[in-house]
């Protein structure tokens, strides 16, 4: 397992979605793989820290797919498992891959799901709230006794329906990460800038707001972060880019206990770097190959691409006054 | 006239479009306004080096905006007055700043233009074919003799209309800049790598794809180049963002005289800084106050925004490894 988390790191626990997905989109099509977003963050974070998940799957989830979980080292004591039916979402894409469209999304054994945290999870110093009802990543919250940092996701479907609940829990996380459509709708803004400075006067010091295909930029205390995107020759299945964002994100703050704006930025290159791979293939399936040492590779790629000198000897007003 | 070009550099021949305007937005409505794609592109471009406009007006064109050309130094030498309208384009923008909504689009004196350009101009280093018909394009190109660097714009109504002419003038043209809907538009894929990939081929050895409110990327022999946009409060008036953005880069690189990749990057900043001033206020009332110290500080903001660490002493990495 040398391309699981090193022993020295933090753990870090998820709360999200567990499923089962059927996606289609201009490049293939499957049927009953990995899905949901706390499959996607914890996969995406094992790459850096040890990954708690608090979830709940039915009786019909596939063993293969635990299997995968345990493969990439992943704790999954807090993952209940109950008769019923597991979660489930089927969509499509078409060429404008930032667009989902969903055909069909049944709740399942989500419907009656109470978070339990384990007692050894309690104490977690780093919790990511994925994209889950609200309500949850309430009382995930409240069984946390004093955390570093958290951060949360969200969706469109809660800013509608649980908008009190959401803004509860945006009251406490450290950062809130949301794709430009959800941070618009939210706050009743297109300026990103507004929203953004909104969200901030709604409890996170910190807002990330995903771009999809262009990138994703962060609001917080100092001066704003634009990461690029990775540009990608085509993307097979967009499916939980944001969540392997998050996970990447969080999985490196866990792994280097460091919240400062320096290193926030890094683990939005490494959340970048980490959705720019998920991209590449149907659901979880290059994660399975997926080696540090092309996560370190695509890193300095990230910095090729966002490189340019800054005003020097040769600048325009030093010509001109000296 | 301090803030117009420095005596050492080399002009920049621009033709395009010079017209009046009437644009609403959210945040306000003007009329009989300086518009135009070489108007924008001369102003933005006169903060850095001469600039000579290639391009003709009515006789109905107010003596105020002829006023501001020579305020910014501008060689109207190749400007021709003529009987008739002027150029006139009104349109409005939603709070979706990157979609321009025509209202009426009048040639007037452009429909029987035929650029002549004095010979003085016709030694010109650095060629901006900013968005006009192609086939004026290609006789300014004609008209040119041995040119170092040449960058043209179009947009959508010539891709559908006059797309020979337009692959013409691409084959003869070292940069292309483009929207991202102009390039799926030219090359019927969404994706923009494959669609860089594809108008390289048909000639430019660079392309520039902007991308409104998400930046810039730049393809090239070297590695791709990602600009990050200016995170602006509020958006006044998106109108000739994109044409100073050809302005800033051309005016730059004829400044400099240098065509490194490495300073290609730079020309790509300064074009985003003047398209953010740009669209600071209405038409170009933001040019009239600009200050060269302001370009320098937003070319350092634009720095900061883009920062981030390479894998260094501390990289995930080096920890596992050392």
């Amino acid at each position: 397992m040398s391309d699981t988390y090193p022993s020295s790191s933090s753990p870090l626990l998820i709360v999200g979605s567990v499923g089962i997905d059927d996606v289609k989109t201009p490049l293939g099509e499957v049927s009953g793989v990995l899905g949901g977003a706390a499959s996607y963050a914890a996969t995406a974070a094992s790459f850096f820290s040890p990954v708690r998940i608090v979830a709940v799957v039915g009786d019909d989830f596939p063993q293969e797919h635990l299997d995968f979980f345990r493969s990439r080292g992943i704790d999954l004591t807090g993952l209940q498992n109950v008769p019923g039916e597991t979660f489930r979402w089927s969509g499509y894409y078409d060429f404008d891959v930032n667009q989902a469209h969903s055909l069909d999304t049944r709740l399942g054994v989500f419907q009656d799901f109470r978070p339990d945290l384990p007692d050894g999870y309690r104490d977690a110093d780093y919790v990511l709230l994925a994209n889950i009802d609200p309500t949850l990543q309430l009382q995930v919250l409240d069984q946390v006794r004093d955390p570093k940092l958290v951060m949360c996701d969200t969706m469109n479907f809660w800013i509608e329906g649980k908008r009190d609940d959401l803004l509860h829990v945006l009251a406490r996380v450290h950062v809130a990460v949301l794709n430009d459509a959800e941070a618009r709708q939210l706050c009743g803004t297109f300026s990103l800038v507004q929203a953004a400075r909104q969200i901030r006067e709604l409890g996170p010091e910190t807002v990330i707001i995903k771009k999809g295909e262009h990138g994703a930029v962060m609001f917080g205390a100092g001066a704003h972060f634009s990461a690029p995107s990775f540009p990608l020759e085509s993307v097979k299945d967009p499916t939980g880019a944001g969540d392997s964002f998050a996970g990447g994100f969080m999985g490196y703050i866990a792994h280097t206990g460091d919240t400062s704006d320096n290193n926030l930025r890094r683990a939005v290159i490494y959340g970048s770097v980490m959705a720019s791979f998920d991209v590449e293939d149907f659901s979880q399936d290059r994660m399975k190959t997926l080696a540090r040492e092309e996560i370190a590779a695509r890193y300095r790629s990230f910095k090729e691409i966002a490189h340019f000198e800054a005003l020097g000897e040769l600048s325009l007003l030093e010509k001109l006054n000296g």
